[in-house]
């Protein structure tokens, strides 16, 4: 135990990192105090830096440093089609399949009434101008396949609808490589169901 | 996908932390930047503060801003038990049992000959100098109970026994192959009643 109001709050700040808890927090302290100090300054330096310079893309609502992140810039994205997505963490993973080449709307968020969070909330108003502006053909719905996200997806789809737009949302299937015997049993219904 | 050199370069930051992945550190950057930018501040600041300030006790080796830590520069604890752990984190467990009222050595290790860790590495010469400073009456090794902190032990306590101290470990009522820093108080007080 030491004395030192330094090392303590050090490990609160750490406590700000979601899903680390108290003893997490002292483990990665005295972890980079010990062995990598240089490491806990290069840290101290990247977050000042991001904090200072990362903001949202104006059309796609991504982290850039930009006013226009790269694929919103790019001018050989197919500009009729709009994926919505919850995250850059899934946008990063649908951009890893090459299977898609049109542009993006990031909600950097999911409805979920319960904590407070509403179409307001998670700015839902900008994607339904970003969708209107004439060049979207089609609205790709790739929120997540949880609760939260099936209703975020419901809530978009039926109001771009009411705007005229063609709204998809990615297929729900048996995942490649996974044998049936081990997919669990809802996903087989919807398999069943979305069968083409 | 951001197009932000900040935001790969504060990801790659954050794996420095032990136990965080490319995954966690995507998800520790993504709330940092859209929910807590001011926690990512606060982190930062911290952590500048606790690599430029927080040193070594020059007693114990415990983490201190001070020369001598809070512990050591007490009066009050009884300078003729020196008691022996691996982390500060152990060193916390043992003071919230109030179980104990001497003075600590905190190795910051153990021995691990597989990873090149021996003696001179966990700095062994500095505690039996400490051992041997004429006040020192018990040495009670509280090293973890796994193999490598049973190994230290072992070491610890030949060393010792040959500069003619008496040494004694923390009793088995701690379970084989737990941690000290997760065992709850009750065992801990046992174990340090039932030392032998």
């Amino acid at each position: 135990m030491a004395d030192s109001g330094t090392l303590d709050a050090l490990i609160d700040a750490l406590r700000r990192l979601p899903g680390v808890g108290p003893k997490s927090a002292s483990r990665m302290a005295y972890h980079l105090l010990q062995h990598d100090r240089a490491g806990a300054r290069l840290l101290a330096r990247s977050l000042e830096q991001a904090a200072a310079s990362v903001r949202h893309c104006e059309r796609c609502n991504t982290f850039t440093q930009a006013p226009l992140c790269a694929i919103c810039a790019d001018p050989r994205r197919d500009s009729g089609k709009l994926c919505v997505v919850e995250t850059p963490a899934d946008q990063a993973a649908l951009e890893r399949t090459g299977a898609f080449q049109g542009q993006y709307f990031v909600l950097m968020g999911k409805l979920s009434p319960l904590d407070g969070i509403g179409p307001k909330q998670i700015g839902l108003e900008r994607l339904f101008e970003r969708a209107q502006d004439g060049a979207v053909r089609e609205v790709i719905i790739a929120t997540n396949f949880t609760a939260e996200g099936e209703a975020t997806a419901h809530v978009i789809a039926q109001a771009l609808r009411e705007r005229g737009l063609t709204v998809t949302r990615l297929a729900r299937g048996v995942p490649a490589g996974s044998e049936l015997e081990y997919v669990d049993l809802g996903t087989i219904a919807h398999a069943l169901i979305d069968r083409h």
